[in-house]
């Protein structure tokens, strides 16, 4: 029996790995276009802030160690341009048949190619691959740039902007098509990251589209936006996609052609707020899913329950916690969403207590819990504070928990951890009050 | 319509706070046989550590507070001896007759008499109030004592062991009567804690009973052992306890005599892991329960429904996150119990990520979470990490969540918080492996 997994990073080594350990006799082939595997591109950011000590320090496992501690044939450097299901081979750029018995789609997601028109030029960058980062780099201690434009105001883009405000350019402008950053529809949210950037002397134009190489006076273009499911392959070969453009799979990551798994940014998944199918591409999914795939692709059988929409990054010393959905996405969803922020103190006050704002999202009519959003101040670190009761609010969520039933969650409680009222509590609480 | 409560510390003036919010027009009186309430005890030790600038720091509300703010006759130094129900009177040590309609216990735990014989001794502790704390002070102040012998090994008892050793006693002694530390049975836990204290050259001797007069070589002795609940006025006045002698209450927290509620340390409440009454006296339980027991005396319906057994401490440097049920514990509960136990980082290594180490417990035939023990090293601070898994473990054991749910929890990743695995989804998969 053969697997063949198309994508080697996250959810493809996953994938791989996976399949491994679930049958011994399987063989294996990864290809990647590229010339590396199995790193974790959520680092790059950090690479470029100094902390990661070299671009190494993020490949989780170099392809060697597959190749031979998990007798996986990892081929980088293999661009798959067609997949003939009828035949069960996957075509390479250079002609070449790969046959498969089982076949794992981790294609990711690129930006949108007419973002990056420009992209040839050599102030153009994007930020998904080690190569990008070091070119980012080398451009940086060259050139030294005195502006520059970011396109897109996620998480990688308003990582990006302190990143090289950090690094000294003394002009940084972050620019975002839509209303809202961080794919949040939730201005509150929008102001306080504004206010963030601002105080770093690092500006936000929301409502602006932008192609890099419109008259932006920059002498550096990051693009961190309109990234789109890579799924022409996929789509090429009959395989469905959803209505969020990536691919449709079940719950044990199968797309509509049997034996054709997928995994990753290249797919959509189910949101377990609203029950319907999202596209929210990120590392800790992409390692979720590809496991699964490639388990099912082994023969085991596993299932991938959905998302809450569980995000979290820090922004100029601002940690920002989010899972399910904002009050503003909750009414687009159709609940009867209500909502209730508190300011309070992550520890007693004589502990060095420090603010901690928390936002709850609640249906009136079930009285679940439908998202949070919650922020601290934190410095380089990120505060594991807001990390940690964002997880509470996700568990919360995924269970379809009452905010009044979290009102009484046993948090732990002891002064050098937390308040005798955890602001989580307090938080619902107050949320609850507003359903009577 | 008047209510009085019974005890002025966290249950009681939680109830009679929330009381005054729920109904206006209520005659609230409170009766403390201390001089001070609504003060957070929990801090005691660390007013002793130097922490807390003052006692005054750990008193939420001064009494004239509740009688000016929130129109509450709270009456310090009114030590209640004996309840005539059928009258609806509390009798005070004074002879005055305080009547009531509804009436909250919020009396509280004490040490054991037995073991606090020599407690008139100068240097015997207990420590519960501001004024032990005080005296506490005075003692390590005027005496240096170059010995000490601290009775219990639970929260407390580990607590001020600590502040004694860093306040320059030279030889500091925790004496335990059972086989293990933190009423928890787990002696993994307990060699843990015992190589911790060992380090700072604190020797702990389990399975050691000791009353504090017995031939101790001590200059001092601390007594945090053998606490009870304070029954004694409820039992006189026909209020029914439960099989773990704590008072019995209704998920309303009401007793078996109509109008009569109990709240806090003097009340067992129902486990939820297991469904039993359980009697565990902790901070946050008693402010909850006090929260509920206020609302329905004043006519509000609401309901309690129960703890998983959370706790947090923080033993010299060590965080330790508790909740649900250790091995041994699910095994005497009557469940087919199985745990594992993985060592990870709390964020990627490039990111300064620290070991935790995390133990679920689950049940083999329904999957289910039973229990956590999570452990860092994190110094004085307290790890907000240990305290939000402990967090999101007990959200998991609220909602009987299983394992195979957990692995797949959508848990905030991004390398300042988490590694892209959080420790907790590691754990939760390899608790899983067991029971297949």
């Amino acid at each position: 029996m053969r697997l063949v997994v198309i994508g080697g990073v996250a959810a493809g080594m996953s994938a791989a790995a996976r399949a491994r350990r679930t049958d011994r006799s399987l063989e294996i082939t990864v290809l990647e276009k590229g010339n590396a595997v199995s790193y974790g591109a959520c680092g790059l950011p950090y690479y470029l802030e100094g902390r990661v000590p070299s671009l190494e320090a993020l490949v989780s496992y170099p392809a060697e160690h597959f190749r031979q501690e998990r007798d996986i044939d990892v081929r980088t450097g293999s661009q798959a341009v067609a997949i003939r299901h009828p035949e069960r081979k996957v075509i390479l750029e250079n002609g070449e048949r790969v046959p498969y018995d089982r076949l794992v789609l981790a294609t990711g997601a690129k930006p949108h190619p007419g973002l990056i028109a420009g992209g040839a030029a050599p102030h153009v960058f994007t930020l998904q691959t080690l190569d990008d980062a070091r070119r980012i780099q080398q451009f940086l201690e060259a050139r030294k740039p005195a502006a520059a434009a970011i396109v897109g105001a996620g998480y990688i883009g308003l990582e990006v902007a302190e990143v090289l405000r950090a690094a000294g350019v003394g002009q940084v402008t972050v620019f975002e098509a839509s209303a809202n950053v961080l794919g949040r529809q939730d201005h509150e949210l929008t102001d306080l990251v504004r206010r963030q950037l601002e105080r770093f002397r690092i500006e936000l134009r929301a409502e602006t589209r932008i192609a890099p190489l419109d008259d932006v006076r920059a002498d550096m273009v990051v693009v961190a936006a309109g990234f789109r499911p890579s799924v022409k392959l996929a789509e090429d070969a009959g395989i469905e996609l959803g209505r969020t453009g990536a691919i449709r799979v079940t719950d044990r990551m199968e797309t509509n052609l049997h034996g054709v798994y997928a995994a990753g940014d290249c797919t959509e998944t189910q949101h377990l707020v609203t029950g319907r199918p999202v596209w929210l591409p990120l590392g800790t999914t992409a390692n979720k899913t590809g496991r699964v795939a490639g388990a099912n692709a082994a023969g085991a059988r596993e299932r991938f329950p959905g998302v809450c929409g569980t995000s979290i990054v820090r922004v100029c010393g601002l940690s920002i916690g989010l899972t399910g959905l904002s009050e503003c996405q909750a009414h687009k969803e159709g609940f009867d969403a209500v909502s209730a922020r508190i300011q309070g103190l992550d520890k007693p006050g004589y502990f060095d207590g420090r603010p901690v704002s928390i936002q709850l999202v609640a249906d009136r009519r079930s009285r679940r819990l439908l998202g949070a959003c919650i922020t601290a101040e934190a410095g380089i670190w990120g505060d594991p504070g807001v990390s940690g009761r964002t997880g509470i609010a996700a568990t919360a969520i995924a269970r379809g928990m009452c905010v009044d039933e979290m009102e009484h969650l046993d948090l732990p409680y002891a002064p050098p951890f937390a308040p005798v009222w955890d602001p989580m509590l307090i938080a619902a609480r107050e949320t609850a009050k507003l359903l009577d």
